[in-house]
């Protein structure tokens, strides 16, 4: 696998381990399983986390350690302990302590408060998390802790992923480089209500907490939130966004270079968002949705969701069958009150095909076709009723979908 | 493949024919894909049709023609004109013409009113339907007329079933037998938001307009309404319930005998509705979800469908994997309002597997895995939380789903 270009970020250090909670696929050389990134006190930092009421344990103590931190003499740097190959949810109250013990693991190594701990993991449902194991794996994950390590944390949060997924961004800000970068992992059990599974990006500008989370926020609801496999919302989904201010460059909303880093943080976000839907569970093809003219954001999204997770719609996408009919059935069954059907157009990339309830009079089936067997395919539904537009990304649905889920515990 | 036992109802009389509409699978005997219902005179007629925006023509024409007929000097006697092969969906100003020269010949070949046909059509969406093979067929169609046709009718409308779909109830009124049949068809695209594809029931008791309405509506609310394969509401779901009063016996809801007879109704109305999904497209397995306690009928239905369509709850079906934590994920993403995890209880048959936010602390994974290998199994998600249960049946999603989906049209 080659190694990710993702630039390193003063005053972010990430180090992994090996506990053997991941399943060995090649048995000669076990997976890094645990990752630590460390981010230097005195940063900002703000997450959000799914919103499926079955939320995982570490879900549960993150909001918690976020809210209980208070920065002390010792010190104010924190750390996300992340593991994957198990997800320690639905795990109940042997959960909860689980978590906490992870955080307190790690907390007496470093002589810190357990609250300056963010636990993740991500995995298998329903199986407790083997706390021993991440017990036996704190001092080698502290020893490795490297600016330089962000492509080997990529590699070790992976679960379904064949490849690892991390990208960066430089903007100069008063004559100062300042650095974004993020990983990310995620290949099923997306449709991020919130962030998909589990992503991390830092920044070396200084941004205070409020404008932080109102970054992270904007720069969600144009990626992680956008993004669809199977409809199905993860309990561990999180996203967290650090700002460490080490490169020296301070950012607020008023700062004229202000749009230009909200741009290059959400493209950051898009980046690691559309790398989880290219490396989709099975996926052949990456597709993406724009419904335009529609009365509000909710209706284009409850548009673009329905196609994007119309199983008819996916496997025609698979098998590079131009049946647009399966995509007017799901515009048409997607809820919308009142739709005019007549006025609805679709279209394949730049090729309409729909248009006053039937196909164009022009309609050329070896065209469609062609557009079909793209890799990458844009649908575009003009609801023509409104202002709004909407865009969403999503694979297809083929026998390797059915394989990997059918085996995922096996 | 055996023929259906399906008893004939006094009043109605089934024609089917080979039009060369629907592909032929087996070149050497063309299937046959025309069916013609005759109701006699003075029976009453009730349907209830998709709710998709982009509803078919014959769908729009059938809702126009209940709406416009009245009985005149010539006869009274009312005809449903079948199609398999081509939905007639997605085709626009040409596809209502098509629908409409459709009814017009069979008019003409009767000397009736158009206005006395009902269309259906099922099949590909977004191709104009033949109407000179039909114009061809409907002498041959006319001509087969006999009580005794319900199987060859059921086999006629089939477009992706593997097998044909009928039943009979029997009861005794006054002392008269009174007959339910019906037979129905569809196997993909199903998550019928009023009645699956096409569905027609026919009994000899006599019951009005309104009575027989109310009557259809509450089957179909525990049958029809009650199932899913992919969540893919078609455009031409369409349910016929005709009474011809030709036993003798006639019905009122104020009659001793009235709820025995509409729990008949309701039971061929569910033999048919699950016959579907036994049949569904590339089905290993047949699942009923039960959702109990719930504050409201829609909370329940709402965590159903959202287990019932998840991919990666169906996938682990597919594969018997006992992988409980998807049915948990499902339920905490099915978006209900302060939902107490802890007091959700999850079981797969009678073997409790769920409670307090985790698995059993007495979990057998291989008592698990053995009910998971069932050919048939029941989840019962426990809510506790209100006093509304729901019943909803659907299939597992397995390499045959997607390899027929994705050949459909080839």
């Amino acid at each position: 696998m080659p190694e990710l270009e993702i630039k390193p970020v003063a005053g972010v250090r990430w180090g992994t381990a090996t506990a053997g909670i991941k399943k060995s696929v090649n048995k000669k050389q076990p997976p890094t399983d645990l990752a630590l990134l460390e981010i230097a006190s005195g940063s900002s930092i703000a997450a959000v986390f799914t919103r499926n009421a079955f939320c995982a344990a570490p879900v549960l103590l993150c909001r918690e350690h976020l809210t209980d931190f208070v920065p002390d003499s010792r010190s104010s740097a924190r750390y996300c302990l992340v593991n994957s190959g198990n997800a320690n949810a639905g795990t109940g109250t042997a959960g909860m302590q689980a978590a906490r013990q992870s955080c307190q693991f790690l907390a007496d190594h470093l002589d810190i408060k357990p609250e300056s701990v963010l636990p993740f993991s991500t995995g298998v449902i329903g199986e407790l998390l083997p706390v021993d194991k991440i017990a036996a794996s704190v001092a080698p994950l502290v020893h490795t802790l490297d600016a330089c390590n962000w492509g080997a944390a990529a590699n070790a949060i992976m679960t379904t992923d064949t490849v690892a997924k991390g990208c960066s961004r430089a903007i100069t800000v008063d004559d100062i480089e300042v650095v974004v970068s993020g990983i990310a992992k995620g290949a099923g059990m997306i449709r991020p209500d919130m962030a998909t599974m589990l992503a991390f990006i830092a920044t070396d500008a200084a941004i205070a907490q409020d404008d932080l989370k109102q970054l992270l926020d904007e720069g969600v609801a144009v990626s992680f939130n956008r993004i669809t496999v199977d409809g199905d919302t993860s309990t561990n989904d999180a996203c967290v966004l650090a700002a460490t201010g080490q490169s020296g460059a301070a950012l607020t909303p008023g700062h004229a270079c202000w749009p230009r880093f909200a741009s290059a943080v959400a493209e950051v976000m898009q980046e690691l968002a559309t790398a989880i839907i290219r490396d989709a569970e099975g996926a052949s093809k990456f597709i993406t949705l724009n419904v335009l003219h529609g009365a509000s954001t909710e209706e284009c999204l409850q548009v673009a969701y329905t196609v994007a997770e119309s199983p008819l719609v996916k496997t025609a996408f698979f098998a590079s069958d131009a049946n647009w009919g399966r995509i007017l059935a799901a515009v048409g069954r997607s809820g919308l009150e009142n739709l005019d059907v007549a006025s609805v157009k679709i279209a394949l990339d730049d090729y309409l095909i729909c248009e006053n309830g039937g196909r164009v009079d022009s309609y050329d089936e070896a065209e469609a076709t062609r557009i079909m067997s793209r890799p990458e395919i844009c649908i575009t539904i003009d609801l023509a009723r409104g202002q709004f537009n909407e865009r969403v990304w999503t694979s297809d649905l083929s026998h390797d979908y059915v394989r990997i889920n059918a085996e995922y515990r096996t």
